[in-house]
């Protein structure tokens, strides 16, 4: 289990290189939900996600000698753009391992940071295998996006910042995919304020981790037919006990509302945010029974949109 | 001309209810214009716009039997919707003469706030026939959306709050249209420091203020053909006196550029911004002789956008 102490030395070690991101309240929302909602705006973060608070916590601690090797990951486009990023910047280069239906502005993110991709297939096994090949092929060091400890305390530090500024919040509610950020966050919330319930938004149609904490064993996603591109992944051997331990619970959500929570954001708070992190609102309209007069800290954790490709009509 | 103390008297008439909105900053943007740029985002502000200052002022200076005759105003959209939260929380009721081809977002806005609708055709003629009709049926006391002293002063507000968090732009850069945001950031920029440039941004396709300019008289627009829906509005009597006196220079700007600053804005700052103040962004894209190395104030004025209605191609 990652102590609290990992993750305030994360947070010295990377506050130089990422944004403390502002958190956003909107009385619109509060109104709808009945609750009071606290937008912790990591769509605002440099690369376009809280993936570099984890990349930049691993590479910060690799040597010299490491850096020359070369990097290789594993991603959806996130963590990939976010490693290339922390990895150039030491003067390394990172080979990122990505499925071919990645969204067009992942990708871009990815190659203007530095980074070199090596396609795989959309699925859990193509991608192991392509990394094999790599990891068997060339000295490169693997950067895992999430299951890795160093990741983990990264992604934490994200709850810290929030909880600095609202320490007297009821719940945490984040997206889970491989659950480096859920696991960060539990970590830090619960060593300060064990009170502070903390929740996981996941995709109906990429539900692993619920089912995995109904079986009490990692269960596989038997699809990942979803929007949220951020949130395809398997939950990991490190974050699923941690997970298991501490969540109040996982919520799943439909696609289609998925799709009116990222809409609504758009439309109230004038922000662009990841359908892979709307989920929470969406998860919060959808549970009232829960959240309702609480105050809640939500996760945004992207804003890595296709601008030319919306899940809505347009004309 | 208005005093630099109307507009600090508007301030303190309009604070509690309107956002003191933030100063965001891009390193992105910042290495593309080559100089620091500062946006004052009253995309973020209550109704979606920064019409709410200007409204919230003149609303307040009305008295109780004013208010109970019923207010009429003149809008493309945004000001309708500010007028009528202005006028609604005081117990009023507004009628805003709208142009038929206005964005559902906007007229949503209207109703929403409590608003009611009378339509004209997109046409200055028509927008003065219908108004002088129902000031002629009516009661109703007209609150102009720009030619109106008590206008200008509440806008003048916002470039008040930009130089009290930095006092050291040289330039500040705004979209104009009637004139009443541009004149009010004039009068008060010009009396706080009289060596900081002001800049009106205004489309080619809606052009009547340079033409103004360089007639010295007030020319009516030759066209409105512009995705700029809150820039259609003809220059005012009482703003385009402040604005030639004391503007720097109106700056027009194609549709094409207009579109790629929009779209520019929502993918590096992850924010919703009309076309109407992204056309800022554009001519400073457009004009580095007078921006470059500069550090610049860039007034976006709002996010009122039709999510289902963009300018670009989506599939």
């Amino acid at each position: 289990m990652l102590s609290k102490l990992e993750i305030y030395k994360a947070k010295r070690r990377i506050s130089q290189y990422v944004h403390n991101t502002p958190v956003l309240t909107n009385s619109n929302l509060n109104k709808l939900t009945e609750s009071q909602l606290y937008f912790k705006c990591e769509n605002f973060q440099r690369s376009g996600s809280f993936k570099i608070r984890g990349a930049t916590n691993a590479v910060m601690q690799l040597s010299k000698s490491d850096i020359n090797k070369g990097i290789v990951t594993v991603s959806s486009g996130n963590h990939g753009a976010a490693l290339s990023m922390a990895v150039t910047r030491l003067g390394g280069v990172t080979k990122v391992i990505m499925p071919k239906n990645t969204p067009k502005i992942k990708i871009d993110n990815v190659l203007r940071n530095g980074g070199k991709i090596i396609w795989c297939k959309p699925d859990y096994a193509s991608r192991e295998k392509v990394l094999n090949k790599v990891l068997k092929d060339t000295e490169s060091i693997l950067i895992h996006p999430y299951n890795d400890m160093r990741i983990i305390a990264g992604q934490g530090t994200v709850a810290l910042e929030l909880l600095n500024k609202y320490r007297d919040l009821d719940i945490i509610i984040s997206p889970v995919s491989g659950g480096g950020l859920l696991s960060g966050i539990l970590c830090l919330t619960k060593k300060i304020n064990d009170k502070i319930k903390v929740y996981g938004a996941e995709p109906v149609e990429a539900d692993d981790t619920y089912r995995s904490l109904v079986s009490g064993k990692i269960e596989s996603n038997k699809t990942t037919n979803t929007i949220c591109d951020g949130l395809r992944a398997q939950i990991g051997t490190f974050t699923f006990p941690i997970i298991q331990e501490k969540v109040s619970d996982i919520l799943t959500v439909s696609e289609k509302d998925i799709i009116s929570s990222m809409r609504l954001i758009w439309e109230t708070m004038k922000i662009i945010v990841e359908p892979s992190c709307s989920i929470t609102l969406a998860a919060i309209l959808n549970n009232k029974n829960i959240f309702k007069g609480k105050k809640i800290g939500l996760i945004l954790s992207g804003g890595n949109v296709d601008l030319g490709r919306l899940p809505w009509k347009t004309y």
